[in-house]
C-alpha cells in the first residue's frame, strides 16, 4: 500500500479539454500527479469542484490552498477572474477565490491577460510565461507558445508588453477532419520533406495560402499524393503563414518556444529555416514553475 | 389535376449536397422543375437511380434522355466520368452513360475537367461555363464560380485555358460553425462596413490573415463585436485572402461571376473595391444552358 499523499498546497491546470493536478510539497516537489478529461468544456458552474474532488480528494486531510491557471477563471469557468490589461507582469493581479463547499478546498484562480489594442486574450500561458521568467530572470524577448490556440508574447523587463493569438492548432485539427481535405490528410503520419517544403512555401508567399489548401485535396486525387505527406504539408502551409505573419515578433529577437514536445520541435525548426533560433522550453514544467510562483506570492 | 409533364430530356445538377432537375421540351423549355436533399454526399453507387427515379418518375413514360453534371460523375458517384485535361472546351469529352435498371432511364454523364500542373479539379462548373459561353460566344476573359470551393478559369477561344480552386466557402462555414470562433460569429445578419473594412484589410496585407482570425473572438469578449459584425468580417477576411490570391487571374481581365444571388453580389461588390469590373451571371441559368448544351452535342 502507497503512504498517503498530503501535500502542502495542489497545482492545477484547468484547460477546455483537460484538468491536470499535482501534489506539491512545500519547497515546491512533486509528490504526485493526476489528470482527466473534464475539462472547462463540458463543465457547467457547478460541475468544477464535483470534478476536482473526484481527482484530488484523496489528497485531502485538511484545508488545502490550490492554484489553479487556464480556462478555469473564465466566464464559463467555476469563477470569473477577469483579465488584467497589458503592459503587466504575468502575475500581476491577486489571485480570485473561488466559492466551494468543500471546506478542504482553497481555490485560487490566476486571472489571464487582455490586451485591449488590438483586442487578445489569453488564460494560462500568462502562467506558463512566469514560470519561465522565475527561471530565467531578466529574460528579455519573445516567447511562442504552440498549441491550439498559439500565442507571440513580446516580454520585456519582467512584464507582458504585447501579445497576438493565431488559429493555428486548430485551423490544422478543423481543417484535417471537417473539411473535404479529411479524404486527402491522414490522421498520422509525416513527411519532413512535404513539411519543409510547405513553410518555405507559405513563409515566401502567404498571400497564396488561400489557394494552396484545395491543391492537398487535388494531387490526392491527380497525383496520388500519400496522406502522410499532405498532412505534414497542411502542417507547413499554416506554420508557415504563421510565422510570416507573426515576424514582427520574431524577427530579430531572442526566441523561447513553449510547448509540449513535437510541436515546440516543429516551432524550433520552422524558426531555423528563418535562422532565427530558438530554445525549447518544457510546457508542464513552465506550467508547475509559473503556479508555484503565483502559490509563493499568495504565502507572501 | 396537372396536366403530366412529357420531357423530350431531363436536366439534371447532382452535386455533394443536392440533386435538382429540370423536364424540358425539345426546344429547350423548362416544363417543370424539382428537387431534393439526395446530394452524391450520401449516397452508395446503388442509391442513384432511386434517389433520381423518386425525383423524376412521374415525368417518365418513355425512355428518356437525362444529361447530368457534378459531383454524380466522381469516383464515389453514380458511374465515374473520368477528367478531361486542360487546355479543352468545357464539353470537350464524351458523355459517359450512367448504368441503370429502369431502361426509362438513359442517364449521360458530363465529365469533370482535370489541370495537371498546378493540380486541380472540377465537376459541374465546366457545364456553366459552356452554358455562359453558349450565351457569350466568343467571351474571353476570367470566370469566377463562388461556392463551397470557389474557382477561378481562365478561358479563352472557347477554351478552359487554366483555372484554381479555393476553399473560401467551406473554410467560413467551418470557421463559423465548427471552432471557437462559434461563440462570436452569428449564424445570421449582416454588416457591410465590417464585411468592407475587413476585405480591405485583407487584400491588402493578405499575409496577416492567420492573426486576423481570433481577433473576431477577442473583441467578441472585450469590444462587444456584434455577432452579425463578426460574421461580415469573418467573410470580408476570407474573400480579401482570397482575392490577393487570385490576383494573377483577375487582374486586367474581363470577369464573370457565376453564382447564386448573395453569394455572387459580394465577389462583385469585393472586385469592384479592386476596381475590377465584373458581369453577374444567375447560376441556374448558366447551368440549364450548359445542360440543354450538352444535350444537343449528343442528339449530334
Amino acid at each position: 500500500m502507497m503512504a498517503p499523499v498530503t501535500p502542502a498546497w495542489i497545482a492545477v491546470d484547468w484547460g477546455t479539454s483537460h484538468l491536470r493536478a499535482w501534489a506539491m510539497s512545500a519547497s515546491g516537489t512533486v509528490l504526485a500527479q493526476a489528470g482527466s478529461d473534464r475539462g472547462m468544456g463540458q463543465l457547467d458552474r457547478a460541475g468544477f469542484e464535483p470534478a476536482l474532488l473526484a481527482l484530488v480528494g484523496d489528497w485531502l486531510t485538511a484545508p488545502t490552498p490550490i492554484i489553479a491557471c487556464g480556462m478555469v477563471g473564465s466566464r464559463q469557468g467555476w469563477v470569473e477572474a477577469p483579465y488584467t490589461a497589458t503592459p503587466c507582469a504575468p502575475l500581476a493581479a491577486p489571485l480570485v477565490r473561488a466559492p466551494s463547499q468543500d471546506m478542504r478546498l482553497q481555490v485560487h484562480v490566476i486571472p489571464g491577460i487582455k490586451q485591449l489594442q488590438p483586442a487578445d486574450v489569453m488564460r494560462g500561458e500568462e502562467t506558463q510565461i512566469a514560470g519561465f521568467l522565475a527561471q530565467n530572470k531578466g529574460w528579455d524577448g519573445v516567447v511562442c507558445l504552440p498549441g491550439t490556440h498559439t500565442k507571440w508574447v513580446h516580454v520585456s523587463a519582467g512584464e507582458i508588453v504585447s501579445f497576438q493569438t493565431f488559429m493555428t492548432g486548430e485551423l490544422f485539427a478543423t481543417l484535417a477532419t471537417q473539411t473535404v481535405l479529411r479524404h486527402s490528410v491522414a490522421a498520422e503520419g509525416w513527411d519532413d520533406a512535404a513539411f519543409d517544403t510547405a513553410l518555405a512555401d507559405a513563409s515566401a508567399r502567404p498571400e497564396k495560402l488561400a489557394g494552396r489548401l484545395f491543391s492537398l485535396r487535388a494531387e490526392g486525387l491527380l497525383c496520388d499524393l500519400s496522406g502522410a505527406a499532405a498532412r505534414a504539408r497542411l502542417s507547413g502551409l499554416l506554420i508557415g503563414a504563421e510565422l510570416a505573419s507573426a515576424k514582427p515578433y520574431w524577427l530579430g529577437q531572442q526566441i523561447a518556444v513553449i510547448g509540449a514536445g513535437a510541436l515546440a520541435r516543429l516551432y524550433v525548426t520552422a524558426l531555423a529555416q528563418h535562422a532565427a533560433p530558438a530554445t525549447q522550453v518544457n510546457a508542464e514544467a513552465a506550467t508547475l514553475s509559473g503556479l508555484t510562483a503565483a502559490y509563493r506570492q499568495l504565502k507572501g
